[in-house]
């Protein structure tokens, strides 16, 4: 399979790598055949790669690896829960995890991470959430705010605490809006320059101890954000002067991946160059807790086509899945690129533009408009590639379509 | 309590009515404390009343009967399909059900309703579902293209069937694009005039009588839409012209009611005299399938105030549940007007504007932007109006923070 960019999907699809493409006329993630699998279940299948998972993970560490700095790695767990897949993060000791609700962090436990392992990133944290989370003096608790840093003090005083803060600046893909954690206007997520003194003198008052700086500056960015972001940890980190006791700085996730055509992957060379020149000289561990990076290409969404037909001058392609299965590409404009599992032709000259739509009652739950594709027919399978991440995990159960199938491939 | 329009509270709320409003200082929804009511659980709480549901069934069905038409109502389940709130309406025999999925029939069948009573109108319906509905001789499926009718021909030839068809016309709530089901773009819904001649020799070819004629042109719609609604609902009956045997037109649901300050309610006499007007001397039965209008505003999401505190410029007031279980406002721009359950003043020109922000890892997890408030603390509750409808039916797991009880209040 050439590398080379592909104006012929026999030269090469945009999307396709080593894992993933067609063999012998079939779509293949890992050595299996993507529509034969999902003809062993009924409805929608969603499909994960674990050996993609790990090697995305690797990827990510050897590029931290390469940057001297001491270093920790987070899964974020909200971008997929599915429990094989955690256990296998787990088993294979590949990296911690960070969490955002007491569910959550109960999930991580059961399936074989250490409280220790484990850092919570959550907002809106409740007392009945904090009674959970104090139960594990090995968990690192990132507090959200200043509220939160004297809820926990007046229940654990003492304690050794992270503290998020919002350093006003960050880089989403596209520059995306609904996207943005951190900009112009004030978000609910960290603490704000204005409260930081209030911030510290909380924690003194209660005599906790601050080890660990957060910030989240970015979602889904990719090589040319990468300006934007290492502005972004630069004003995070600025952060760090009135923290003596902090020996790990995590600026967040966010790592993006390719969506389209014509998306260059994030630059992960550049990417830890930035970190390098950022945490040169600072004596700290630097953490990253990366979800989407992880998961989001090692996932396809199998969907029966149930029919095709002509409406007005759009040919429409029905699939047995709706948005409600993986909601980006309705409500966030993060498209998942549609893939015949067995075209009938690679003549790609010959693909004709369809719509391919869901089977929720919904006028946007439409999985892409004037795609070109192979002819499809009733019966066949097309595969949504890019919905590992913040699929499955946020599915509902909208018009009692939410029955789905999830399968981890082993690595 | 003043009906008269109210710049000061005290004065009467906007969204004040005889079972929704302020009673001791508490606010109280049929008789019922709302704030004492969710300290009952833990978590957040979508409450409904019954009685408001049937008081909203009612009003339809009596504007109905005010036009002399024979008619028939039928409850869009997606709304909201919380089991009792189904009984409750199964048993007072208020109505029919609309269902879009074989799992919604099921559930309405388990619920108390009969086969004969239950419309389906789905989309993207698969072969599986189709053995599913097909079961069921009494129910009415109304076919959503060509394909559908020829897939049920196949398996059931001679049957009576529906046809779903798209006027291309519509109205939805202040004119909203995301919630159109019929309009200048070609939607996946129903089938269009270009393949009309198609279905009619299709359902031939197969001995099916087609006996129901529906098409969905609204979602949302107020007064303000009515005009843009009656012409869709013209260009749907042209339809009619060539089904002999239909008994039975479905004009869809859609009916709005107000999200925000200003917003007038439907004038439903109006609304019924238009229908009289299109459907006199037809002959047919006319159906309606409302949904939000029935359930939206019988439902209010309790949730607990988890902190209260500045962050930059903005008061952020954080609550104990996030979009994941009432996407509207966060997806659709359809607000839920936050209300204190037990304001500590109802002074409100010394309200100050706060926003409300839920407790999902997300930036867009927020109930309200500077919405004047009452003096909020920790542990206070707030109520969510207008989340009756595609809230719980649309919730998610999201971020593990999907947990919530439900109660039904009795009518």
């Amino acid at each position: 399979m050439s590398l080379a960019p592909a104006t012929r999907p026999d030269a090469g699809f945009w999307w396709a790598r080593d894992d993933l493409d067609f063999r012998d006329g079939r779509l293949h993630l890992a050595g299996h055949d993507v529509g034969a699998l999902a003809e062993t279940v009924e409805g929608p299948l969603h499909l994960y790669s674990a050996a993609r998972i790990s090697a995305n993970l690797r990827r990510v560490r050897d590029a931290l690896a390469g940057t001297g700095l001491r270093s920790r790695l987070y899964y974020a767990m909200k971008a997929n829960r599915y429990e094989p897949l955690l256990r296998h993060l787990a088993k294979g000791g590949q990296c911690g995890i960070d969490v955002c609700s007491p569910a959550e962090l109960d999930r991580a436990l059961a399936c074989g991470f250490a409280a220790a392992d484990i850092s919570f990133t959550g907002t809106g944290v409740s007392n009945r959430d904090l009674e959970r989370l104090l139960a594990h003096p090995d968990l690192t608790i990132n507090c959200d705010g200043v509220g939160m840093i004297r809820r926990i003090g007046e229940r654990a005083p003492g304690r050794a605490i992270g503290v998020r803060v919002n350093p006003e600046r960050g880089a989403s893909y596209g520059g995306a809006e609904k996207l943005s954690y951190a900009g112009d206007v004030a978000t609910k997520f960290g603490i704000y320059r204005e409260q930081w003194p209030q911030a510290l003198a909380m924690a003194r008052a209660h005599g906790l101890t601050i080890t660990s700086l957060h910030f989240h500056v970015g979602c889904g960015y990719l090589t040319r954000e990468l300006d934007d972001w290492d502005a972004a940890v630069g004003a995070g980190l600025a952060f760090l002067d009135d923290l003596p006791d902090v020996t790990t700085v995590n600026v967040g996730g966010g790592l993006g991946l390719p969506h389209r055509e014509g998306d260059a992957p994030l630059d992960l060379g550049r990417w830890a160059a930035l970190l390098a020149q950022r945490f040169a000289g600072r004596g700290v561990t630097v953490a990253v807790e990366p979800g989407d990076y992880i998961v989001k290409d090692a996932g396809v969404l199998v969907l029966g086509v149930t029919d095709v037909e002509q409406k007005r001058d759009v040919t429409f392609v029905s699939v047995d899945g709706g948005f409600n299965l993986a909601p980006e590409p309705a409500y966030y404009e993060l498209p998942c690129e549609p893939v015949a599992c067995a075209p009938r032709s690679f003549e790609t000259a010959a693909w004709k533009p369809v719509t391919i739509a869901g089977n929720i009652n919904e006028a946007l739950d439409i999985w892409a408009h004037a795609q070109p594709m192979p002819e499809l027919r009733e019966g066949d399978r097309i595969a949504l590639l890019n919905a590992g991440g913040y699929g499955s995990s946020m599915s509902s159960n909208h018009c009692m379509r939410g029955e789905f199938t999830e399968m981890l491939l082993p690595a």
